[in-house]
């Protein structure tokens, strides 16, 4: 068996070879030097689909791309994967591609080639099986993460990742734009997240990653996986949703609807988070730090009285992985560059309701571009 | 954001309760002292899951249970995640639950209440970055994987989680029960991947975890992805499917079918495959090593003069994860167990076209029994 992607988006537009350009191996390997690190052992996951385009699958046979800081890079992979390898963008690169037999010893294939490299950096997500096989493997090799090369790389968007993050942003606002018809006194969260399930894929995601749907006392809990509880009048219900599209992009956006008139408080609290959301999307700008957008987002929030009620960091980088970085989050000094992408989803939850708004924000030269643009409004569903 | 299991199954009778009962933390303290380790250190994954029952969510905010070898454990979590926590079946563990805020270093405070262990036992698919933040947070701790002490509970299935094993083949079975309906000339093997996919979940699986249906040349590439190719009178479809039950337990499971009059020499090696992996099934019972199964199918396939048409190995071990100990593949003395459950999976691939079968096999103290009872007979759909 292999994981399939069993459901082929539509409306897919972001041209593959715009997305994945063939030079990013050569930038990897010159990021590497630059960091230090003798190869990047990349391993499935977002810092190999980043450089080759090849979503391959996590699988307990190795497949590999090494990059060397001064040397050709090389992709390892099972010979039973070879087709899938030679069929992704992978297969244009130029790369060699070396086979594996079951009974073979992949590690030692990849240790023989790259010979004795001082530092290694590994692919983030590699699993801790394969990090120490290839502790074992390269000894002398001190172990580091890929990030430390590619976060400067992967961290700022070319205008087509931008693209296909705006992409799927409309994708997910159009999700946005059926939930009102799903919100109904009476029906629990888990069908209605069936629902909205469905639609992320009808609406051009490759697959659903995550629904929330938190109604009610729910609301008040961020991360709220979907109940039998049942909507009823006067709920506010957080929805928090995304997904990831067939070019690898992914969207996640958060509104939050009111069944018939909204409890007490919500409607004045509502209005601070609107005014925060926005104080911190018009915070984004080059050469701001992360951290102050956090605090654009908290200091109305706080001066409303709601301060305690934002029990979350800010937001999160998003591109080939809906958390990423930068992250936007108190002790994150980091400058703003153009082309970092990322959330700004503050939430104000006292109890026993809540409200989260989040559009994903791109930083341009001139400041920030929401790529979300579902009605942020307080939307209230009639009953 | 967060993952949400966005379809919900039916059909679920196994009682959580037994599935990951209480004791398990025990009996892993008890296999890492054995194993010579000072603490398991369990991020989200299998690993954890069977120990708890908790299916957290992978995330780059470390969740993780700390199970030393002599002392109480505990499980870390992100404040966020503590009511998901409290709600899982770890819930009523008696664990002691510490949550960490947004600002918080986790790999510290694991590091902290952990003192100094000689030695950590990792989550087989821990994140390389959780990996080397806690090799920097125990300086002083050699690390190796956990399944060095989990492996020998993983590998044996209690009656519970043969239960729920059987209960996932039986469910696979109705698929393929359906699958005839949807193999018509002009559909393409992405559309009728679409149906499969949906009804996986239909039947009662929580999600559809891959779907290889591989038509005509297609059948000859044992991970092929479903393609835009149409299928065709004469075409053999090879349909390799599974997903994970609410249970957390996976089916896998593959037959071959074939749309009208079958190509050259087709019936000929889908008689052989069928006995030899007869043959396999036959040759399961404790104290068989696992590449003695390997060699049970392969012998008929090679005295056949197929043999190098047969290029995997046999089969996989299957349970929380659809492939894990035991691997059923030349080299691989180890002797066969009651409660040891894998899949045996021979192939012909020839070319043009090919075929496989895959049951899963739970080794019980008289011999092998299949978990998988969709029919082997050559199944040649009508024009």
């Amino acid at each position: 068996m292999t994981r399939a992607e069993v459901h082929e988006g539509t409306g897919q537009t972001a041209d593959l070879a715009d997305l994945y350009p063939a030079d990013r191996i050569g930038l990897a390997a010159a990021a590497a030097a630059r960091a230090g690190i003798g190869a990047l052992l990349l391993t499935p996951g977002p810092d190999l689909r980043y450089l080759t385009g090849y979503d391959a699958m996590a699988s307990e046979r190795l497949t590999c791309l090494a990059v060397p800081a001064d040397g050709p890079a090389f992709l390892v992979a099972p010979r039973l994967e070879l087709r899938s390898v030679q069929a992704s963008p992978a297969g244009r690169l130029g790369v060699e591609i070396v086979g594996w037999d079951e009974t073979d010893d992949p590690y030692y294939l990849v240790a023989e080639r790259l010979g004795r490299p001082e530092s290694v950096g590994l692919a983030d997500q590699m699993w801790a099986t394969m990090v120490l096989r290839f502790r074992d493997a390269l000894p002398g090799a001190r172990q580091g993460v890929a990030s430390a090369a590619l976060r400067g790389l992967r961290i700022r968007k070319t205008p087509a990742e931008v693209a296909a993050l705006r992409e799927a942003g409309a994708a997910i606002d159009r999700v946005h734009g059926r939930v009102p018809g799903w919100l109904r006194p009476g029906r629990s969260e888990r069908e209605i997240a069936a629902d909205i399930a469905a639609a992320i894929v009808a609406e051009g995601h490759a697959r659903a990653d995550f629904v929330i749907v938190g109604s009610g006392p729910n609301a008040a809990r961020p991360h709220h996986e979907p109940s039998g509880r049942v909507l009823a009048a006067g709920d506010a219900v957080v929805v928090d949703i995304g997904g990831t599209m067939p070019s690898g992009y992914c969207s996640d956006c958060t509104r939050t609807y009111v069944i018939g008139p909204p409890p007490p408080e919500f409607a004045a609290y509502y209005q601070v988070l609107r005014q925060a959301q926005a104080a911190a999307c018009a915070a984004v700008r080059p050469g701001v730090s992360a951290e102050a957008v956090d605090a654009a987002a908290r200091e109305p929030i706080t001066a409303a009285g709601y301060g305690e009620y934002f029990i979350h960091r800010t937001g999160h980088g998003i591109g080939l992985e809906v958390h990423e970085d930068p992250y936007i989050v108190s002790g994150n000094t980091e400058a703003l560059l153009p082309g970092m992408a990322f959330s700004v989803e503050p939430g104000i939850y006292p109890g026993p309701h809540g409200a989260r708004i989040e559009d994903i924000v791109v930083c341009t030269p001139e400041g920030g571009e929401r790529l979300n643009n579902a009605t942020r409004e307080m939307v209230i569903v009639d009953l």
